[in-house]
């Protein structure tokens, strides 16, 4: 079933800005023959994550960037089609940091791969890249273990209708908490309201954002989950309580700039309020995953959580799929559907 | 022995940056008549802080503004010199929130005061509005409370000369921590090191902070206590280490800042880092104030703490005195001698 070759998307260039068509080269190697302890995963979906834009640039952050000429980093899911290690079996459904190509080879313990096997019966494939995968446990202990919402208190989450943003917002209620999201544009709003069960949200393009958070969160932000900073970090900064905890998860309209990154003017209200601002990494969660998903899971069970995907079709469009996060043009998980099973 | 009339330095105008001096007016009224319950304080010291800018300011802050008319709000210490109140005899030494001004009068329990007596025995007048006052406090609870430095771990402090710098790093070192201050100057940076047993201190006008702190900080940041926020706070976060606390106790730096303050735009490092930065005021500690007073006057008798302390003389001084604040011009906590005892 195998073809013979792979397909890829390398990285080109280091972006200025928005990544464009000449930062990415297609590459077709020959699919190499397994060694004793490898597996082959033909990629089934592939996860397009925010973060991805960071990778991209070069410097000292978390994980180390993605060299030119390397394939692009990426997590996806899919089948192992031939295996060599006693740890997965042809046809197991596995996870794990695999890349933009139709095909990942290599150990099965590989380090940087994580590969893990998942239960297809559990929930849709597409749907352990979102609320069972990394978005979901980001919001899960992000907001659990850094926000440390308790009932009664305003949350709100900005990038709403994203992949974190739709599950921080959904715990967070479950958990008893008003919820206000705030997202561009009034579909992605009535969205997370009507469908997904928030409070309220605050369509950021439709005007000033600190008077709507005044109207939307009378008792002021108890907990703020930041996804996007700039502009709106500094408007919820006016708004909120005394021990206000603002989570740092992400910056995506800072992720493109080309000049300096703005840094949240309002700062000082953390003084103000004695609140604090604090970044956190889900790898850092890793051992208890298990626990995120097992709550997660019971939820969709019970029908108090909705997970939603954004399916873009077709190996060949990951360029602009991609783009699709920092244009704001997806609602919910963005994921780009690879190949059929 | 009361003259007839007070001296007041009360708010003309609110200043745009720098205050001149066309933004005080003096004012002489006659002392009132005490009232049965009231006290008449003969001030001594005032206490000159980089806060009282702040309260000069309109807009709702942790403090309501001073109103233009109004005398200047600041924490001073000086003798009772009358008594209607059981809780202050005449000749007993107090300290709180008194005004720029030679008397104050008032309830003995006025909740805008927050008269307490002290004991003048224990150490220097001046000493209680800095180590053993507000300064001390703020630096004592913020650093142990807030920045929690472990013996062994590298605590960073901005304005390290001035009265809650000095008092972090001692505190700090007294910790079994590795103390690096930041002041502007040499004679600032050799003080903090020769005198008050600092491990390094960086001149931040001599050079970059960011060369200047890798070369001090070869394990990186694991406290920053700030002071000053700007261009530093945004050195810092470049060297800060695996959940490092940055406590926000002030940004002298930005406090005369016409245009929008400078956030940190380095703030991304809280989440590389999983780091935390934190708001405190020290009123929130007042119920502890003792704690931190015996400690410091523990460490002051053992010798393992100095306090240091730059007068200037002349009550008629007040507006060129305030300005020395931000104008890096004083080397310890900032005191106005108003009258002898």
């Amino acid at each position: 079933m195998t073809q013979a070759t792979n397909d890829q998307f390398l990285l080109a260039a280091r972006p200025v800005g928005l990544p464009k068509e000449s930062d990415w080269q297609r590459a077709a190697p020959a699919l190499p023959d397994l060694n004793e302890g490898d597996v082959r995963v033909k990629l089934l979906y592939l996860s397009l994550d925010p973060a991805m834009r960071g990778w991209m640039n070069e410097g000292k952050s978390y994980v180390r960037p993605v060299a030119i000429g390397e394939v692009m980093r990426a997590g996806g899911i899919g089948i192992v089609e031939e295996s060599k290690s006693p740890k997965f079996a042809a046809g197991d459904t596995v996870m794990g940091v695999m890349g933009v190509q139709r095909y990942w080879s290599g150990p099965a313990d590989d380090r940087g791969a994580m590969l893990a096997k998942v239960d297809p019966a559990l929930a849709p494939l597409p749907t352990w890249l979102n609320a069972l995968g990394m978005p979901g446990m980001t919001a899960y202990f992000g907001l659990l273990d850094v926000g440390q919402p308790k009932p009664g208190e305003t949350v709100v989450v900005s990038g709403a209708a994203g992949a974190v943003g739709m599950t921080v917002g959904q715990v967070a209620r479950n958990m008893g908490c008003r919820v206000v999201g705030i997202a561009g544009g009034a579909d992605k709003c009535r969205f997370v309201v009507e469908e997904l069960g928030f409070d309220a949200c605050i369509d950021y393009k439709a005007g000033p954002v600190n008077a709507a958070l005044k109207e939307h969160c009378p008792q002021g932000v108890d907990v703020y989950f930041d996804n996007v900073g700039g502009e709106i970090l500094d408007a919820v900064l006016t708004r909120i309580n005394m021990k206000a905890r603002i989570v740092i998860c992400g910056a995506i309209s800072q992720y493109n700039a080309t000049g300096a990154v703005k840094g949240p003017s309002n700062y000082m209200s953390l003084l103000v309020n004695r609140a604090r601002m604090e970044g956190m990494l889900v790898t850092d969660y890793a051992a208890r995953y298990p626990e995120g998903v097992a709550s997660i899971a019971r939820w969709m069970k019970e029908g108090s959580f909705k997970a939603k995907e954004h399916v873009v079709e077709g190996f060949e469009n990951f360029p602009s799929a991609l783009n699709m996060l920092f244009e704001g043009k997806n609602l919910g998980k963005l994921v780009l559907k690879v190949a059929d099973a």
